[in-house]
Formats: C-alpha cells, structure tokens, sequence
C-alpha cells in the first residue's frame, strides 16, 4: 500500500498524529460510510496501524434511513476488509424523526451506536479510539450553520479534533484537510467511494451549507473554508476558557433562589454563560434553550422594573423576588 | 414632520435613544453622505431634536473620490439644511491609497474627519456626539467580511453601537435597523437618496460582502442579517471580557523579557491576545499582524524545540532565550 502521493501521504499523517499517544496493543476503530471522506480515512488508518502496533477495525453504522442502506453499509465493510482492518463491526441503528430534525436525530443515534459498539469491541483492549473522517470543509458548512442559527462562539467554534463522548474518545484526524484531498487520495488508492444521494437534497441542511460555502468562495474569492476554520480555531479557544469561568462562577443550588448580586457582578459574557449553567441544571432541554431565552432572563438582573415570571421550555418557570431569582418546573411541569 | 410610517418611527427610536443621555444644550451631528441610511438618519435627528433641547446639525465628509463628489456633498448639505439641521459643515479629504488599501483609508480618513470637525463645531456646546447611519445590514456585511479573513472574536463582532474615537463620541443609533426601513424611511419623509456608483463596483469588498449575504440569504433561508448580528453581540460580549482579562495579564515591559511561565500558564484565548498586546507595544502594526504571526510566536512556548527568531511586521524581532522572550526592533529597522 503506498503513501506515494501527497493526497495519500497527508491522510496517513492525520491519522498518524491521532494514533501517536495510543499504548501498544490498542485499538483504533475507524468510522466508515463508504463515502470519500471515511474511506481514505479507513485506508489511511490500515496504513499506519502496523507501525503503531495498534490494532486497526472499523465500524459501519447503518443509518436504514435509505432502502439500499444495508447493501451500502455491507459494501463499506467489505472495502475495510480488503484493506486489512479487522475487526469490522456493522451496526444498524433506528431514527425516529423528521425533517429539520431528522439529521441531529440521525447524528446523535450515529455516535451512541459507535461509542456502545467501541466499548463492546475494546473490551481486550488497554485503550480504544474512533476515527472520524470529517473534513475542513464539513468544519467550515459547521460553521455556516451555526452562523444561520446566530449562536455564540460554542457553537461557531465548530468540531474539536479530540473530544470524549460517553466515555469513548473520537478523533478527527483529517479535520485540516480539504474535502477534494480524501477524494484524490481514495483515487490514487484504487477505491470507490458511495456517492450518497442525500448529498444532493437540499431538504438537508449540511446541504445548503455546501451550496453556500461554495457560493461564498464565489463573492469573497477563495480560501473562504480555510478562513472559516480559522476562526472556529480562536473560538474554540475563547469558548473552552469562558465555559471554565463559567463554571466556576456559577453559583451553588439553594433552595432559598440564586441571589442577584452574584449575577449582576459578572460581564456579560458570562453572566449569560452562567445563566444557561442555570436553566439546563433545573432542567431546560439544551436544544430548545435558545439566546432569546437567555437574554430575558438577563433582564431580570440588568433591566428590572417588576417583571412577572418567564414561561421556559421544559415547563421552567423563572421569576425573581426582591433580591433572589428562582427557577423551578411550573405546576404541570415534572 | 410626521412619523406616521413604522419606518419613520423607527429610525426616530433609535435617534431617541441615543439622545437620551445627552445634557440639554449639547451639540449631536449626523455624519452623512447623502444615501438613503444617512439621509433618513439626518431626518429622524432632525424631527428628535427639539424635544431633547439639543442642537442638531450634520457633517458632510467629502472623500474626493469620484469627479461628481463635490456636487454630492453639497446635495447632501443642502437637504440637512431643508432638514432644518445647523449647523452643517462640508469637509473635503484626501485619501492616498488604491485598491483594496483604498476602502480602509477612506474610513480612517473618515472618522479622523469627523472626529476633527465634531470636535471644532462642538467647541461651545457642554457635550457632542456624532450620529452615524450604519445600519444592520452593514452590521451583518462587517461580520462576513472578518470572517473571509478568518479572524477572531473582536473582529466578528463587528461594530459597536457607541464607540470613541479620538476624543469624540460616535453612535450608530440604526445598527439594529434592516437597510430596508431607511430607505423606506426616506420615501416616507420625501428625501431622494444618492444612489452611490460605487454600491456596484465588485472592486469592492463590501460590495463582495454585499452579494454574499444575498447569496446566503438564498442558500440558508431568510434572517441571515439577523442571526449574523445576533453571533456578532454574543462575540462582542466575549471579546470585551477577554481583552480586559488579556490586558490585566499582559506582563509589564520588562529590559530582561517576558518570562516564558508567566505566558505559559495562561489559557490559549488568552495568551493569543498577550502575544498581540507584546507585540502592538513593541511597534507592529495593526493591520500587519496575522493570526498566523501570532500562532508562531506562541510555539516559542508551547512548542519550543530551540528554533531561531522569528522576523514580524514592523522589523520585529521575536526570540526565546532559556526561560525568556525577547521582542525588539530588528537591525536596520525603526
């Protein structure tokens, strides 16, 4: 198997800093669709895994969101066979959703599958790790869609290249390549990459993400997915050590109301950071919590003139009282 | 004049506010160039003006740019006074620069402009302040075009609603406005806005800008400005706290350099923004410095394996010396 051309080369140096820190005898899973992306990642990860004295597999979610996905997902795991991973492991999952949520639904079914079936297959292992195949342009089409929803620097921070979900930890080691990289590099290594038709409707939102990224390059000149990413770096940075101050300025649950003058001390910056730390800890579903939501709450501290209670998804009900703000399940409410 | 139509009122809203805190007697100016966002601005000051017992009058910054400038500026006066606004200056510049420099010298000669002009005509008022028709669209257009040069929070988070320039207040009391309204506003109020040739000219960058919000807006869905100007106050709140965490970490000049530990310890948001600190006090120029000039002076701690000085903008010179870092004016510069 060769590392002859640049495209090749570069995969195999992604997964090779990924693999770096993983103790002998390992195991190194690689997440594949079939598409370009995870297949050059599978083939890059077969490529170094000897070196590393690892042991290289990969998981294959089968989504059953499309009729031939079965076929699809056997094809992808036949292809990791033939390029020496082993264990390959097929898993089929169930999405219950629709429309716009039908992606985050199939995204979070996608990752629970690969960190249950990661632990199953690590159990003899002394670590375990999940390869994931994203690239810079699915960071930057992250990034466009959070700028559409017009949230904060979390969230325009994009992907990290290490993070640890239910106790497995997921490594993007292509995540600075351009997507046209894995394509070439699965050419140059004979494969041929599933053309997924979901691709090309515009029904989904990482789709339109594509068409404006591209659009984009077209107005500003190019460069725009490099330039994306870039800033979702720095963002990342500033949400990782605002998030920690955050934490600790939040003040402790007591049952007599979080005083305001622990609220109206802190910038704003984390004054609404904290207010979230709030909401979700009293129950509010992070996914329906939105910076509206916040922002009313906030006025509670910086603009109160007598307000009555807020109304909250999750049956939140927040008011204040003299010098306290309470937050609690609304009657009706859990 | 009325303030029948809801786009009247809103621009006389956001005039309103901005007046509010003015003393009685003071002098507030609209600067503007005759299109629609300016005109109707001068408008909506001039109907605000009375009931907040302040001197109205207008600026009219002549750019000497196109063969008709002249003519345009004195258009522009000539509906301030109709407007009933007085006093109303006409302040020609001279902007030497080309190409893409060009637009960023305009502005800064703008603002030196104003800020010089505002200062003289304000000389016998107890306060002054400038008014200028930036509107939400030029908001959202700003934060697109930081992000085509993948920059960080503060550049993001576009412009501010009041800010100080050289000594004199300046406001933007239509930031949170659509373009639309005023122009709307305009055609409620009778004035006919210049249609600037340049709007068109894809030489331009925001022009560019322009053309990429309506190629979002169509890729994305509806509400694009909005949610850009949403991130953009999230990321100014960010930006604010971390600048003053940055300056209260910034070690004080120092003939024997900066100590690595005290750069080491701090979080990479932060450090990033100590660097840049270091490194503006010791003479580079702002607009020179890059992410990537700031990246490589960090690896100097986090990623030191003894490599030689690194050569910035502004003839500096950054080195690493056992637990000190260096940054002077390279040999032959100043």
């Amino acid at each position: 198997m060769g590392a002859g051309h640049p495209s090749q080369a570069e995969c195999r140096r992604g997964v090779r800093a990924a693999l770096a820190g993983l103790p002998t005898g390992s195991l190194a899973l690689a997440a594949v669709s079939g598409g370009a992306d995870s297949l050059a990642l599978a083939a890059a990860l077969a490529a170094e895994a000897p070196s590393h004295e690892v042991t290289a597999g990969a998981i294959i979610v089968d989504h059953q969101m499309q009729e031939e996905s079965a076929d699809v997902a056997l094809l992808a795991a036949q292809h990791c066979a033939d390029l020496g991973l082993g264990p390959v492991a097929v898993v089929p999952t169930l999405v219950t959703a629709s429309g716009e949520g039908l992606e985050a639904a199939a995204r979070e079914a996608r990752y629970a599958a690969l960190a249950e079936t990661a632990a199953a297959m690590g159990e003899d292992h002394p670590a375990h790790l999940v390869l994931l195949g994203h690239t810079r342009d699915d960071q930057a089409e992250q990034v466009l869609l959070g700028l559409a929803r017009g949230s904060g620097a979390r969230s325009l921070a994009g992907m990290a290249v290490l993070v640890v979900r239910e106790g497995t930890p997921f490594a993007r080691p292509l995540l600075h390549l351009p997507r046209a990289t894995t394509r070439q590099a699965c050419e140059e290594w004979g494969l041929t990459p599933w053309e997924d038709p979901m691709n090309s409707d515009r029904a989904y939102a990482r789709v339109r993400a594509r068409q404006a990224l591209a659009d984009l390059e077209g107005d500003l000149g190019p460069g725009i997915a490099e330039a994306l990413v870039r800033s979702a770096d720095l963002l990342r940075d500033d949400a990782d050590l605002l998030d920690d101050l955050a934490e600790q300025a939040t003040p402790d649950d007591d049952p007599a109301g979080v005083p305001v003058g622990a609220l109206a001390e802190l910038a704003p910056a984390l004054r609404s950071r904290v207010w979230r730390r709030l909401l979700l800890r009293s129950g509010a579903p992070a996914g329906d919590l939105t910076a509206g939501h916040v922002a009313a709450c906030d006025r509670l501290v910086t603009d109160w003139h007598g307000q009555g209670p807020l109304h909250l998804p999750g049956d939140l009900r927040v008011r204040r009282d003299r010098d306290r703000v309470h937050i609690s399940r609304a009657p009706g409410g859990q």
